[in-house]
């Protein structure tokens, strides 16, 4: 209690009292508009409708790019580009089904996982071996999965969130490699999502260096549910997998940037986005049309008030963050000023509602960040005081290089039901939570923008 | 008030007070076992994990008439039988595209309407036109849709339940023929469910004689919404549909019967049951293995009991309701017996609550069925006086010769979003739910079993 008295004794010396007060009005009056402005669900829409999934590679992301260009110009950002970096190893799906084989014939609803192997044309058919947790199939001897198809059955629940995602992603980023040195033929995921539906949720796995490439798909809940019901009656299974996919060498990816610059000291940035790709199975509204609509509206909430922020914002529309790359092309073209990027952040967990705010610098008890912590307390957003460890994917390695980032936690009990699905579609986002997100990002955006403190240093700049 | 004392009055008069106390009590009893007897669940995961999807036709049609048989001779019902037919026109899909072709590719979530002509192999590629309503289809001038695709835009709400259905599907009945009347050479359905997923609503489809018959799909809500989004800003959408089938002029199906013969009067008969065939896209648990599994355990407890009721029980469960002719076999089959069914109903709306009881004789007044009334009601169930006009696909024929029919009320909202999808899946039942439903048809069952109440004349039989 003591040392929070003294902390607000500091600020009102620190700080001019007038210029804090008013930019924590400007700040309130930033979220109040966002809670009321059509522009988000305008870019959301417009992005879903008139460009549909972009992945990497694809004809789509180029029109994406463009799209990014034309509507960051149109919004009134300054020094709009798109820069244009090599993605090594641009994956495309193509034909893919699977079918139990045995006891009876049945097709099996799966999505093969990006970067994955193909199948031989005619498919891989063997008997399973229904594995219940990443521990138990790295506890299997050595060839023992000769011959067989790993079903990696560990089950995510909705309320697991993202601790839940963490732990089932890591499955589908290891689990084909630790199958292939048990000796299996290929691969199936009980899905890293959620979704009851017949959808499996795809997303990108990691082969390991010196094993053997298997193919690899994840499989819906209902359908690991099928394989589960029939082996628990001592049923053996066989499954036939046929995975169709081409990789190309090289492909062209952007990174989409536009500014606001600093009025006061613009070679200070705050760095802000979501990623403009998209896996290729739906129009992605969720991930990541949503934090690009988000982040954008945001900012062009402040590009509307009358006079710049002191700092430059930058919002940058990655443009490879699903299979990676897209943030260490940023990192890399922006190397020269990565020092002076005061925050970056990154909105890539749908558009649930922000519950919490956190940072990877001490900034709470800077009283320009208590100011901001008041402000976003009416929109049901709590402060963890916590350094956040994480400030999403393409802000890693800015992170790693120093950078401060903040990170929004989100529910997201609907987000993994439609996540790297053919279902995350418009129609699932819901608007009055979207606006809460562009709400606080613009909250958030300002404050440091018009703020003055250094947050590397975790203290007022002299 | 007055009215309802002389009912109760007559009552005491009209059945020996200890037969009828002893009837009302077995019936609470059988409720109340229901609600933890699993047979029903039992069935339910048996004909979804060891049979699966079950058109009429299919290879698995033929094993769950084998499983049918199987099961109700296991659970102690006699005069156990497959009864074949003849089913016409027997239909079965092929391979199913659409995409978008203009302004842009993109594939959209389709699945062919039952009974649906194909397209040429090549397909059928044309501009849409989006129409809202089957009023403002039928209104539009002959020749108008020519070298259109026409997509009916029907919605359909979750709440709207049993009404919003009989709107949509009426649509996906008579839309093609009316669309081609208007000279189109495609047609497209906004789904008739309510499904948010990328999921299309299939169903049997009813071409006009003397019409082109054109090839008729259902799109799913999201897909549907992109059409509408596109058209909404003026964008001339072109779609390419490929849609495979085939039809054989003549497959065998079966109506599977198995009875709880009557101790006094077997002569007369309850029937009672569910559908055994589904659509051929899943497993379909909740049309209508849940039908299926909750009249046999219904009637099954029946059969636990000291004694048989004093009349027949008959489940029966059709073989091919979802293109229709089950219950025109059935009523062929049993036409000299028709005037002794007492009453017939069928469970076919899923396993959702049951919230209300009809009857389309005069039941209400007779105090057997106002006992009935009583043991219902502590499960949520009230009645409605209003006659039924409807007790089910496969009674309707029963119905139509006379017999009177008993029509349950369930709660649809999640049925609906599930419906004829594939996403019709064990994981989307509420084993509660389910129970309830055995409940009701227990008490139900027993009740008219062992009444003595002919419905037929709407009084007591001499």
């Amino acid at each position: 209690m003591k040392a929070m008295l003294i902390a607000v004794s500091l600020s009102l010396c620190a700080i001019p009292a007038a210029a804090g007060e008013d930019s924590r009005q400007t700040a309130a009056l930033l979220r109040d508009r966002a809670l009321s402005d059509p522009v988000a669900w305008d870019l959301l829409d417009s992005l879903t409708t008139e460009i549909g999934p972009r992945p990497v590679g694809s004809e789509a992301m180029t029109r994406a790019k463009e799209w990014a260009v034309a509507k960051l110009r149109a919004l009134g950002f300054e020094n709009v580009e798109a820069v244009p970096f090599d993605k090594a190893n641009a994956w495309f799906r193509g034909e893919e089904s699977a079918e139990i084989t045995a006891p009876y014939r049945r097709s099996l609803a799966i999505l093969g996982l990006g970067a994955g192997v193909p199948t031989p044309p005619e498919g891989i058919e063997a008997e399973i071996a229904l594995i219940d947790s990443l521990a138990e199939l790295e506890a299997l001897p050595d060839g023992s999965l000769a011959g067989r198809i790993a079903v990696l059955n560990w089950r995510f629940y909705a309320a697991q969130g993202e601790a839940g995602y963490r732990v089932a992603s890591r499955g589908r980023m290891v689990g084909p490699s630790i199958a292939a040195t048990k000796g299996a033929s290929a691969f199936l995921l009980r899905s890293a999502g959620t979704s009851p539906a017949r959808r499996a949720h795809t997303g990108i796995t990691r082969y390991a260096d010196g094993v053997p490439r298997i193919p690899a798909a994840a499989l819906s809940h209902p359908d690991a549910d099928l394989l589960e019901r029939l082996v628990s009656r001592g049923t053996k299974v066989r499954l036939r997998l046929q995975l169709e996919s081409r990789t190309i060498p090289t492909a062209t990816a952007w990174n989409v940037t536009g500014e606001l610059r600093g009025r006061e000291a613009p070679e200070e940035v705050v760095v802000v986005g979501g990623h403009l790709d998209s896996w290729d199975v739906s129009e992605s509204a969720a991930d990541d049309a949503a934090g690009v609509a988000i982040t954008v509206a945001a900012a062009r909430l402040i590009a509307e008030l009358p006079r710049r922020p002191r700092r430059t914002i930058r919002v940058a529309l990655w443009g490879s963050e699903e299979t990676g790359d897209s943030g260490a092309a940023f990192a890399t073209h922006y190397r020269d000023e990565i020092d002076r990027i005061i925050l970056a952040g990154e909105s890539d967990l749908g558009a649930g509602r922000i519950y919490r705010i956190a940072c990877s610098a001490d900034a709470w008890s800077n009283p320009e960040h208590q100011a901001l912590a008041a402000t976003l307390a009416p929109i049901g957003i709590v402060v963890d005081r916590a350094p956040a460890a994480f400030g999403g994917v393409d802000v890693e390695e800015l992170r790693k290089a120093g950078v401060p980032v903040v990170r929004m936690s989100q529910d997201s009990t609907d987000y993994f039901t439609i996540h790297h699905s053919a279902d995350d579609t418009l129609n699932r986002i819901d608007r009055a939570a979207l606006q809460q997100n562009v709400a606080a990002w613009a909250a958030v955006l300002f404050t440091i923008a018009e703020g003055t403190v250094d947050l590397r240093a975790g203290a007022a700049r002299p």
